[in-house]
Order: C-alpha cells, then structure tokens, then sequence
C-alpha cells in the first residue's frame, strides 16, 4: 500500500497504524484527521541523522512547520531535536505554548510586520530570515530600540526552475520572496546589512519550491548559491557561517508518483557541497535544510463517511462524504491528488469510476476526481483519503461553518487528540 | 467608484461610508473587513419589496447566508423580515444563537449526515431541501423517531448552464447537487417523497450557478422548473406550492464587469412566471429567491498595510500586504478578479503596475494580478480590496497561523465590531 503504517483485516476493514477503522470512526467521530507519531519521529530522525552525519555536528535540520503546526508538533520536535522553521507570530506563539526553545526557531515569511517582529524579539526567537529591504530596515530599528544584536539570514532567490507546480514554486526570480542573485538585488541587501549595527548576519537562506523530484534541482540550488556566497566573500569580505537551502523533497501522494529517497538526496547533495566548498575554497558553514511535507504527509489520514452516491447514467458518479474542501482545500486550489480508499471494502474490488466530493454548497469542493471504488458503497460507509498529514489541518476552514476535524495522534504506547474537534459554540466565540 | 459608499476626502484617502480608512486601520488595525449595514439592509428591503411587489405576500426572499454567515448578519436578517438559508448545523447554530426564528431557515447542502438532519430537526428549522434519495430516507426516518412531520422540497437540476465558472455552476446534469430532470431521477425522487408518512412536498428548488449576468438564465430555469412541476402535476397529481429558483445574481468585481439590475431582473421574471403559469394552467406557487452575494458582495472591503514594494527589473513588482489568502482565498481558487487601491493615495496617479500578493509562505498567496497602483507605494501604507463583503470572512482560514481579522460593521449611527479579531490563544484552544 502507498502509506506503509497502512493494513487490512479480516473483516476487509483498513487498519492505520494497527487501529481498525471502523473503530476510530466510533470512538471519535468523522471527518478525523489520523497521524501516525511513530512515522514522524522516525522521519526526524533519520533527516537529523543523516544532516549531522554527512554535513557535521553543526548542521541542522529544521522541520518546516506551516506543514503541520499544531502544539504537539512542536513537542515532537523538541524531544526529537530537530529545528523549527516558523513563517509568522502565530506559530511562534504556537511553538512556544508547546515549550519548544525559541533560539532554534527561524523566522520566515515575506512580509513581517512591526508587530510581529517585535513580537519574535520579545520572544527571543534564534534567527529571522530577511526577505527584503524595508525588512531588514525595520529589523534594525526594532532590535534597536530593544538594544539587541538579532541573527539574520537573508533569503536569496538562485533562478532555479524546480520543475514543480507554479504556485509552490519559489526559486525563480520572478518570485515574491526574497532577492534576486541575478538582478543584484540579493548582494545589494547583503552590503546594507553588514553596514546594520544591530543584525548579525549569519549566511543564506533560498527555498526554490516544493514537491521536487529531481535530485538535480537541489544540486543546483546549492551551486548558486555557494556560487553566491562565494561572490560575497570576494566582494564584500563576509564569510558565510550558516547555509539553508530549504526543503522541497517531494511525496507521493498516488501510486505513480516517483519516490524521491530522503537520505541518498541528502547523500549526493552533501558529497556535492562539500566538493563545491573545495573548488572555491571556502569553508563548510553550517548547513540547514528544512523539510516539512516529507516529514508529516504520509504520516497522516483523513478519515470520512459518505453521505450520498448519485449515480448520473453516462455522465458521472459522485459519492459525497461529510467532510471536503473544509478539511483539505488542495485539490480546490491545486487540483492536487489523492489515493482514496473505501475502509471498510478494502477486500472488494474497485470498479465504480466516481468523484469524491465534500459537503460544501459548491461545486469546487472536490476531494478528487477519477476514483475507482467499489460499486456497493454507500452513506454511512468509510472512505480514507491518504496522505494528508500536511497542509491538511494547517489549510482547514470552516467554511459553511463545518467545524474543523480533530487530530489524532497515534504512537506505540497508545493514542491521544493532538487537536480536539470544534464545537459551534467556537464558531461564534468572538461575534457579537 | 465601483462601491457607491467611497468617497476621497480632501488629503487624498479613501473613505468608507463617510469613516477615513486611516482613522480606522489605525484605531481597529488591519487586515480588517469593513462592512456597510446600510447597503445591506437597502440591498435586503430591494429585494423583499420587489418580490412581494411582482410574485405576491406569499413569496420570500432567503439570504444564501453561507456568503457572509457571522451571528449579526442573522440578526439583520430578522430585523430586515426576510428568510435566510443555511447549509450546515453550524449555520443553524448561529442563527439559532442571534436569535433568528428559526421556522423561517431553509436547510440546504448535498450531504447532511444524520446528526445534522436531528439537530435541525431539534431546532425546528422550517424547511429541507432534499438533495438526494439517501437524504430522503434519513430524513424521513428521524423525522418518525421524533413524531414529526417535516416540511421538504426537492433541489432539481434543470440542465441549464449559467454561463459562469465552473467551480460554482451547480445547474447542470453533471452536478454533485440534487436530482436532475433529464434522467428521470427527479421525478422518481418525488414519488418516493410522496409515499412518505413523515415528510410534507411542498415543491421544488434549483440553483443554476453563481456570478450570472443573463437574465436570460433565470427565465430558462424558470421554464425547466414550471415545466417540471407540470409534468409532476399531471403523473402525480402534486401541486407545487413553494418554487424555489436559487440566487446567482452576478456582482460587478472591475469596472468591466456587467451589471445586473436586481429590481429589473426581478419584475422580468415574474412577468415570465405568471405568463407560465397561465399558459401551463398552474397556480402561482409561494415563491423564493436565494440572493446571498448580490445583497453582501459590494458592501465590504478589506483593509491592509503594505510590507514591502518589490520591483525586479524587466519582470514584475510584487506588493506584499499583511494579509492574502487567508481571508480571500478566491484568488487562489478561481482567479477571481478585485478592484484594488491604495487607500491614502486616492489622488495620486495609478502608473505602477504589480502584483499584490499576501504574506502567506506560499507562491500561490496572491490577492490580485496586474494591478495598478501609485508608483510611490511603500511600507506602512494601506490597500483596499473592494467588494469583499461576499465569500472572505467565510472562507477565511488561519493557514500559517494567521488570525483571521476583524469584521467592522458600520451604520448611520455609529460603528461596532460585528467579530473580534482572533488571538493566538484561540488558535491553539483545541490543542494539547
């Protein structure tokens, strides 16, 4: 099956992580969002495993959080040691409810506010990523006026293509963040930034988008920027300390995805950087990557019931569940796909071509279109969406007013809600 | 201007309803949603008194509340003595706790489950629409647990394309939503619904899609409905009592966009109807039209603070604000189209042209495409998406875990805070 903690029974019933389906739904109603904790840590562990060992002890991984960014997800960082990429005062705040160390978070996005900034330094939040001029500019004044020095790394777009779908591609110049290396937009703001008194620049960051298959499109990244890095030095006389080329590993959300291998990519890339770092002769900074969808996606489920199957004769099927593009807006924004599943007729053979659609008065809210499921489904049955453990929960609305699903966590020792459902009384919490 | 309450005074900026838009981003912040209750309340008086007027004491108008569903636009509803349909519990809750009577709510959606047709039924909402025969079967089968009779229609898709975007074009065969004519599904599912003990027909409803500016459309649902209903008449012997023709008068986003006059749209299609009706020898039945967008849509706009003017040579300039996709997804969905200005630069010439993007770690988080905007444009100053008041607060989600902003409500009297902008506790107030 595409998500390894996945089994059937006897009974034909799907089984995540060794719990029958059937009995979630029970215990803990529908739409649910099922994570598999186990799968995260080992996810962690072997990206900070293989950071430290092909990269050295001051490497770090940093999970990317927008991804999946509830408290327990903090916590589960912490106590597996890795880093935490936060893009905003609510998941600083997120992160530091769940106890997580605000010096290990980076702080990105492309538009800080003054609010927020204060907020992070009031936080003591380890390193902001800066975006732009007018940021760097409001950096200095508010670490200023706080008489602090703040870490910086600036976010410099290299011009790679990531072959990737255009709304999660990032790197090109043409992009809301960061500056450009090629326009001299990127050394431009790495000058002012070494003439600031109260930042403290670190190195450089990029991101050139996400759900990349291509080993190569990472190798490239890194030959523009240490490239770049290497020009700074040349010109400017900044020895770069710390080197963050983001995240970006592709999933597999269907069968005829490709499989990108996480640490035979790190492997070929570490191998590459340390060779670029002999060839220009500059020394091996400190290396960041932050990975986000590889770590939390297969690792997670969405969990529904059917409400309806209209049958069209030479038209369409579409089976309705009691969830949608409230739950998880991707394919309604990205026409991304899905492996669904009908839980509880894992045995029976699927035949019937459908549309999974939500519940939302609209005909966009698709989950996915071109199912094949077997042709006795029907309301009250189960069906699983796969591979939803990211941008999932942290997309979710409550559009129509359908309240948001609860998450839960699975792990050896038992299960617990990291995220309790909504109620309605929530819905209304700050109306008046 | 587009909106007829804007106005530019004397230094240039933009005001709402008579209220400067700096005086209010600096007392409420941004991003904040401002809304006209006026426009609503006239928008709201328009359409009852038209349809009184044109279809007789009988028929009513129904607020499709899911385009802007927070507890005050239920309490102007009441106020205003018009309908209002919802499509989830968490709609009927709300209406249920701004005190709006409950008998007059119509129950929409393509997927109620169980617990939402008993919690319906427990408040009393007046009227379900039936979307499908699994529908009528929980339906009829709660309705016998708890002794009652439960008034329904039925949704028909009458196989007419509205000529809009596909995302919410809901008229046709091919359509997740009720039971089409064409095949015959229709009919069979009002046999059933005439075979009930615990359900009462009252007649029909059809929606043929959103954003519509032919009139043209309205007349041909009509004719498919009447003829429908005729057809029932004579192989059924029901007489329709209540024809509900949906919403979808098109709003104008861009000055380009047509215009649909409501009253006008209105007085032709009843003209329509009773002539339809006399020719096909039918009773005029109670009638209801579902306005949502055309009552809500231009009588808000968004307000926000602008982060950074990136301008990469030769290729594009991005204006990033400190809101986006997070409260008005419909860029990122449909590439929907806004009017967008620089709110305190109202008299300086717009020869810049950008993007305008939000500050979601997303490539994807855009607000709005080739705009126009003051070549002077720079931190701190304030844009204005106008025509927000439709399908923003609703839609909104706390994606990167940003708060979802404000709704300031203002009327001849005075202003108030229709919702309270998030915290950050509230964020994680389900969390562990």
């Amino acid at each position: 099956m595409l998500m390894e903690q996945m089994t059937v029974n006897e009974k034909g019933m799907l089984e995540f992580a060794g719990r029958p389906c059937d009995e979630l739904a029970e215990k803990y109603g529908t739409p649910l969002y099922v994570m598999d904790e186990e799968l995260i840590r080992n996810r962690m562990r072997l990206y900070q495993k293989t950071m430290k060992k092909e990269f050295g002890e001051d490497a770090d991984v940093l999970f990317a959080s927008k991804a999946c960014d509830f408290k327990a997800m903090y916590r589960i960082a912490k106590e597996e040691n890795i880093g935490v990429d936060v893009v905003s005062d609510g998941e600083i705040f997120t992160a530091f409810a769940a106890g997580y160390p605000m010096e290990r978070l980076i702080f990105h996005g492309n538009n800080k506010t003054d609010d927020e900034i204060r907020f992070a330094m009031e936080k003591q939040v380890g390193t902001f990523v800066i975006d732009s001029e007018e940021e760097l500019d409001a950096v200095e004044k508010i670490a200023a006026e706080k008489n602090r020095v703040q870490r910086i790394v600036i976010r410099v777009t290299p011009g790679i293509d990531p072959h990737t779908f255009e709304a999660v591609a990032t790197g090109l110049v043409d992009s809301k963040f960061g500056a450009a290396i090629e326009t001299g937009a990127a050394m431009a703001l790495v000058k002012k930034a070494l003439h600031c008194f109260h930042v403290s620049l670190q190195g450089f960051h990029c991101h050139v988008g996400s759900q990349v298959f291509d080993e190569e499109v990472f190798v490239k990244s890194a030959d523009a920027m240490f490239s770049f890095a290497k020009d700074v030095q040349d010109k400017l006389g900044f020895e770069c300390k710390e080197m963050n080329l983001g995240g970006g590993i592709g999933v597999r959300y269907v069968e005829k995805d490709p499989q990108l291998q996480i640490e035979q990519t790190m492997i070929k890339l570490a191998k590459h950087v340390k060779e670029l770092c002999g060839l220009l002769k500059m020394k091996l900074p400190a290396m960041r990557l932050e990975p986000g969808r590889s770590i939390v996606a297969d690792a997670g489920m969405t969990l529904y019931q059917v409400g309806s199957v209209k049958k069209i004769p030479q038209i369409k099927t579409y089976v309705s569940v009691n969830g949608g593009m409230t739950d998880n807006p991707r394919y309604a924004l990205y026409r991304s796909s899905y492996s669904v599943v009908c839980a509880n007729r894992m045995n029976e053979k699927n035949q019937m071509l459908c549309s999974v659609v939500g519940k939302c008065c609209e005909s966009g809210d698709i989950l996915q279109e071109h199912v094949l499921l077997p042709d006795t489904v029907q309301r009250n049955d189960l069906i699983a969406v796969l591979t939803t453990g990211a941008y999932n929960y942290s997309m979710a609305s409550n559009y129509n007013r359908i309240v948001r699903p609860a998450v839960l966590m699975i792990h050896k020792e038992g299960e617990y809600l990291a995220v309790q459902r909504e109620t309605f009384e929530d819905l209304i919490k700050n109306e008046f």
